[in-house]
């Protein structure tokens, strides 16, 4: 089902919005206030270009949520669920912000900019509120604002080569997440190893909104020999590789021991954060509910509009599907689903309620596909 | 320019989907993670009805954050910018949050809904994470959250002879923001006076989301011999009535003293507040910008997508348009805009940079048409 959304100003749009609309963008989401590319027509091309070559991708919708000043360490150390007193600039990490509950309610990317300067590259919630409302609180000697920053992703196999061309073989050697500032042509920017997809990737932090025609076609011109084309975050491959979408993964309750997540969060050595003495309660007490994979019997699915809730053979609630998608690679139904610990064993047989009506499902493990699979 | 927007799980459907998608919903936007109808295929028509009969709109995604427990009254005195001490149970305020800068973040309408709970009914941004992380960093003993909560609007002349049919004539008796909590046929809703337009109306806070259909089909019935009929928020007649469209006429950082809505910020009478100290300094130093009218020259203008820059005649930078509409009424068009201080007086003429080239335009008073007007 697909409706008109009519542009307006309450809704942004990105820099690259104008290079978007003329490479043949069809379809939009809303992100972070802003409208983010979901399609240019053809999704199987699209998917295609993401697993085999290379696809450019308008990611300016994750927005930055900028913490600067003398008690920038103190109040991203409230937050996140490590220590960060050993990061060093140019460093980025994932970081879960749990609220004083241990509800998960953003999966930022970190990044060290500068010894009192950080950004979380965030998920879909208005993170500067929540960040901003702690230092409030307690007036903490800090600015929080969202600065001129759009990120680019690049993401398929033919990435790194993309990527090189344009700045050098030195972007081969950045770790995971790691990245640094630089330009292109005077287009002032970071290149980032970084993307929402488990295929190689990278992502040009644009720090110049009105360069993003320029950026878009210098990266499209150094694809061209490397496949390039565009794309845009992709529900199918997410899927298959179990990447987490916070909003349709997670809402409205979970933490991250029912995600599966954590390994990220330092419970033990970490100092005090926010939700830290929740989540001690939920680990000892052991999650309700766990992610799992499930596969869904033929025919084959439309990607999953809503969560759709799944029950046991009996006909008893048992959990609900985060995403359901045809998998192109498997070639058949896949979905990501919470469910209650008793059904969450590895071939545990379920029913989901599909707006079709009923379809049997197995309980399987996550991810569908490894990396490079 | 239209775009396909394809739901998915990360924003939600409200209780009303299937009712609009049944009543022929074309457009949609995206509000607080919701898909919220824009449109019904003729724009018109949707406006005659809310001017001259009376329309229903689907506004769930207004959600309500709710702060309950001991210290909900301390709470939410620190966030809003006058006394709450003497609200009493179904009354409402509209109640402008600032952050720690005097950045307006959200324009909710507060209800105290009992002694210890009261629900923000928000604008288009998290609040749920700004109280929440004052909440959490002072460890208020208070609970914050999202309920099953799901306005709909009945608004037009008409509209109190719909509520009245529906509930009886003592809604007539109702002041404005204040509210009741009753049912319809045991469907658990609150009847408030409010609704985001300049006409008469009310709002049902359906309190069950799976009686969305229910509520619907009730008031379309009652509303049958009043001429009611599908609608939506309007453009035009919210810039025509000079109505606040938080995030459309905000963004990033205006103050309540530049958008005229001091009278509602108790600087001298009210409690400490976030935010406080900042709006001081800015009534001392006197606001850099001012909320205006514009009239801007002909050829008819199609509703503004964006925040235009605002020229003076000599070319200098001068202002915004946060909004640009075709006025029905006035039959010319209108705008409303964020002009610096220099260039905010009634008559000073100005040139608007719209995507087809640049138009002449007067600064004019606000609201272009007065309630009943």
């Amino acid at each position: 089902m697909t409706f008109g959304i009519t542009p307006g100003p309450r809704i942004r749009k990105s820099p690259y919005f104008d290079a978007t609309v003329a490479a043949g963008m069809t379809d939009v989401t809303v992100y972070n206030h802003m409208y983010m590319p979901t399609g240019f027509g053809d999704f199987g091309v699209e998917y295609r270009r993401l697993i085999e070559t290379v696809a450019v991708w308008d990611v300016a919708a994750e927005r930055q949520i900028q913490v600067a000043g003398p008690d920038a360490v103190r109040l991203v150390q409230m937050l996140v669920p490590r220590d960060v007193s050993k990061m060093k600039v140019g460093q980025g990490r994932y970081a879960l912000l749990n609220d004083a509950n241990g509800r998960l309610i953003n999966d930022p990317v970190l990044l060290k900019v500068a010894d009192d300067r950080y950004w979380f590259s965030i998920a879909d919630s208005d993170m500067e509120y929540w960040v901003a409302g702690v230092a409030a609180a307690l007036g903490l000697d800090v600015e929080v604002s969202e600065p001129d920053v759009s990120p680019l992703a690049i993401q398929g196999p033919n990435a790194p080569d993309v990527v090189a061309d344009l700045f050098g073989d030195w972007i081969r050697d950045l770790k995971y997440f790691a990245f640094r500032q630089t330009d292109l042509d005077g287009i002032p920017l970071m290149v980032a190893r970084s993307g929402w997809s488990k295929q190689a990737g990278f992502e040009l932090y644009l720090m110049d909104g009105s360069r993003g025609s320029d950026l878009w076609d210098r990266v499209m011109s150094a694809g061209l020999p490397h496949g390039i084309g565009p794309g845009a975050p992709n529900v199918v491959e997410r899927t298959e590789g179990d990447l987490l979408s916070w909003g349709a993964d997670t809402r409205p309750d979970a933490n991250v021991f029912e995600l599966g997540m954590e390994a990220y969060v330092h419970l033990d050595m970490a100092p005090d954060f926010i939700g830290k003495a929740a989540l001690r309660r939920i680990r000892e007490e052991g999650p309700k509910r766990r992610r799992v994979g499930l596969f869904i019997d033929p025919p084959s699915l439309s990607p999953s509009e809503d969560n759709w809730p799944v029950h046991d053979p009996s006909g008893a609630a048992a959990g609900t599907v985060s995403i359901a998608v045809p998998s192109i690679r498997l070639e058949r139904n896949i979905a990501i689903a919470l469910m209650d610990i008793a059904h969450a064993a590895v071939g545990t047989r379920l029913v989901v309620q599909t707006p079709d009506g009923p379809r049997d499902a197995e309980v399987t493990a996550l991810p569908f596909i490894q990396p490079g699979g």
